[in-house]
């Protein structure tokens, strides 16, 4: 079915549903301005409903405040899965189920402690820091250690062996505050969090802290998965928080070596069951082409993933409850996933897409909200090479409803959980919010109900909500 | 001078003046691909400066906690007036100076105090409340009556004489959520504010009660400016936080009648002396011919006023400070004006647009940041209709350059303190950022340093710097 995709781009008009609320039931062609005219009305209706008479940011109070963080095989996960499914089943939607997902199990275990050891120069003093996501915890008694600041991978290189056997690389690489969108400072800074470990540990460093990636000067440390290269040794790793990061940069320009103690207490545990939650209306007219809007529901075990991911939860659930109030009969499926296990193993998002192919499935187009719960500024889109211009060119047609919204529709998008299906030719696409906030908060404690503005959540579920209507209406439908 | 502005339109090409610090000092005129080149690079160097080296979110810290909300007449305006300035001296600018203007001065007196009288089914009640700004103050031992609501003004000339003699008419209109900007929200709310005191007394109204014009449900009351009408009696005029008016609609939902005391201890002093802060950089081609940033000094007397106005007023500072520390030299003269009164008055722009006429100076083009600190999103300009599009139709050329930083350029902006300039023939434009969150703080307690996020502020800054370059380089210069 995919590899016919194409041909359906060269059906002479697309096949037009009338919105039923709008206006009326029949089928027919309209005349351009009469499908503008009624497009530019459900935009309008979507909008209105959401910012009005929206649930996303009561749920999400209770997402964050009432269930907490929910890091993928802890209780309060499952709690979430349970929980969102428990409110998707009341929302009168076709179908909603739960599909098992095996994820791993890590946990922080009792909170780390990390501190600088005094010494003729140099006082004690506690600092504020989270173990990386996966780390090995340290034996009992922790790891104690000489820091050795590392500013680049050239000068890791150089450091060698000679440089860090035994001692503490201390990666302290800030992002680049001159971008304009924070995620590319964010990508060109975080490698240090996901390699830096192992990078480290082939010289034999016993340990790595590295800056947390994020744009304020606060206490906060920002947690985040990192990667262990299985041809070195597994070492601790931990992010301090940026003040923290400038004071051990003060620290490490006297003379005095800087000696830090680190005591983690996490673990491993075996991988457990778990779910993605999802919630469909069924195509009337091709039930097999799938529509998906999502977020996941699981998040770091700290703060209360309010803008990540609770936010892209909440808007995906919004965004059925939304076209179903409208009395909306979609053409395609309409399909709302909440993914587990984005942050740590990315097994949701692989598991949805095996299912996807397993049912013959064709994913038309897959709209996910990870990128916190800010006001909206543009759609980015992505698909497989060969279908991507097509897409494009019918996708743009869409930007002249979205300007009175202050949403452009952009190359280059989509979301990590989306990403396994990108085989499959459908389309792609992210949400993308203003960038400026999000990584002052993300993964940290301070990502919390209190960070997130209500307009600016609903107009989120909005623009998707409209989107994913706008694509049932105008994207082909695969005749068969 | 001003008469004779469209002219310099005609002239064949722009003369163009190299930016000194990129590429060199000579005068020529370049090919269009590198004037796009140098301007590029020009835009790139100031938004860099502003996100890595800013002062703007410095300054702000200082200016709300230090010195804290900044009423026009108030003790803590004038040290605004004297901090901007010391601060503005050390910056080494062509001039800097306190241009005098007299102000409105009223004072709240000790903190107003509102509650609901019990009765046999309404419990007494304090309400959270502030005397908006100008109201006159209520007879020693407060006023009690019957609260009478008001939906619309079609409402009031209904209920008449007999409806609201001896009654405290309650206004509780509340902004239109469905709108996207809210500034659209807050012009369609923000008249009960403004003109129910006068409209109430008309029918013999002894005190109103506004529902506080803003977007969230919470506990924080919005002051803001009233207009007594001179044809009827001054009456004591009140906001109640959104949550005590929804309180309140559900009391008068029920059939016993609800009585409300006010206090307020409010009064009109004598118009005291204050002043304009203005630094400039002088113009090297034509000095006489002004290009204007500017924000307002003064705010309300609750919260820090820090993104109304105090984001708007370091914003403009940072403008003149990053052009000069690129080394700029303008053609124009760069001015950055701090005015007073804005909030209750409007007395600053209209004596700087005076003095600007007496000296002939032409206002090229004035730009003022009111709307907040957040993330910038356009500027919008306006400018009298005979000048307008010759305006605009250049202006829209630098579209390109700001895109990569998410500004568009629209008709329709300005400014409350630039406004009076408007007459002189000049450009007005303003910087229009995100405005979700605006109404959630304006005019309130919550008003403060804190919701200011420093990337946003200095975005905001840097959006302004790059336009005021690019109309020093582009606008025409008037030769004489």
């Amino acid at each position: 079915m995919m590899e016919n995709f194409l041909k359906y781009f060269k059906l002479p008009l697309p096949q037009l549903l009338l919105l039923s609320v709008v206006f009326t039931q029949s089928k027919s062609l309209l005349a351009q301005d009469s499908v503008q005219q009624r497009d530019s009305a459900a935009f309008r209706q979507i909008y209105t409903q959401s910012l009005t008479d929206g649930r996303a940011y009561d749920w999400l109070k209770h997402l964050t405040q009432g269930i907490g963080h929910r890091l993928s095989g802890s209780p309060s996960a499952e709690k979430a899965v349970f929980w969102t499914r428990s409110v998707l089943d009341t929302l009168g939607f076709d179908s909603v189920w739960l599909q098992p997902v095996i994820v791993p199990h890590w946990v922080r275990g009792t909170a780390e402690k990390v501190a600088i050891l005094p010494g003729k120069t140099v006082k004690s003093m506690n600092l504020h820091a989270l173990a990386l996501g996966g780390s090995v915890g340290t034996p009992p008694g922790g790891i104690q250690g000489q820091v050795v600041r590392v500013s680049s991978w050239e000068a890791l290189d150089l450091l060698g062996e000679k440089g860090l056997k035994g001692k503490i690389a201390y990666f302290n690489r800030a992002m680049d505050q001159s971008k304009i969108n924070t995620f590319e400072a964010y990508g060109g800074a975080v490698d240090q969090r996901v390699r830096g470990a192992s990078k480290a540990a082939r010289y034999g460093a016993i340990a790595v802290i590295v800056r947390s990636v994020g744009t304020t000067l606060d206490t906060f440390p920002h947690t985040g998965v990192l990667h262990y290269d299985t041809a070195f040794t597994a070492i601790p790793a931990i992010a301090i928080s940026t003040r923290d990061a400038e004071m051990l940069n003060e620290l490490l320009n006297r003379p005095e070596p800087v000696r830090v103690s680190i005591n983690l207490h996490c673990e491993s545990l075996p991988d457990a069951p778990s779910h993605n939650v999802i919630a469909s209306l069924r195509g009337t007219e091709q039930p097999n082409d799938v529509i998906l809007v999502g977020g996941h529901l699981d998040s770091w075990d700290v703060g209360q993933g309010a803008h990540d991911d609770g936010a892209g939860v909440v808007q995906s659930m919004e965004v059925l409850r939304l076209l179903h109030k409208m009395g909306y009969r979609p053409r395609h499926t309409i399909r709302c996933v909440l993914f587990m296990n984005e942050e740590n193993g990315g097994r949701g998002g692989a598991k949805y897409a095996e299912e996807s192919a397993k049912k013959g499935e064709f994913p038309l187009a897959s709209i996910e909200s990870d990128a916190g719960g800010f006001s909206p500024r543009s759609f980015g889109f992505d698909a497989e090479q060969s279908v991507f211009d097509a897409f494009f060119d019918q996708i743009k047609l869409a930007a002249p409803l979205f300007k009175p919204y202050g949403i452009v529709l952009e190359k280059g998008g989509g979301g990590a959980d989306i990403g396994p299906l990108k085989g499959q030719k459908g389309l792609l696409g992210g949400l993308e919010p203003d960038s400026q906030r999000y990584f002052d908060l993300h993964h940290t404690g301070n990502d919390v109900f209190e960070q997130v503005n209500k307009r600016e959540l609903q107009l989120g579920a909005a623009a998707m909500a409209a989107l994913v209507y706008w694509m049932d209406q105008h994207l082909p439908c695969s005749k068969k």
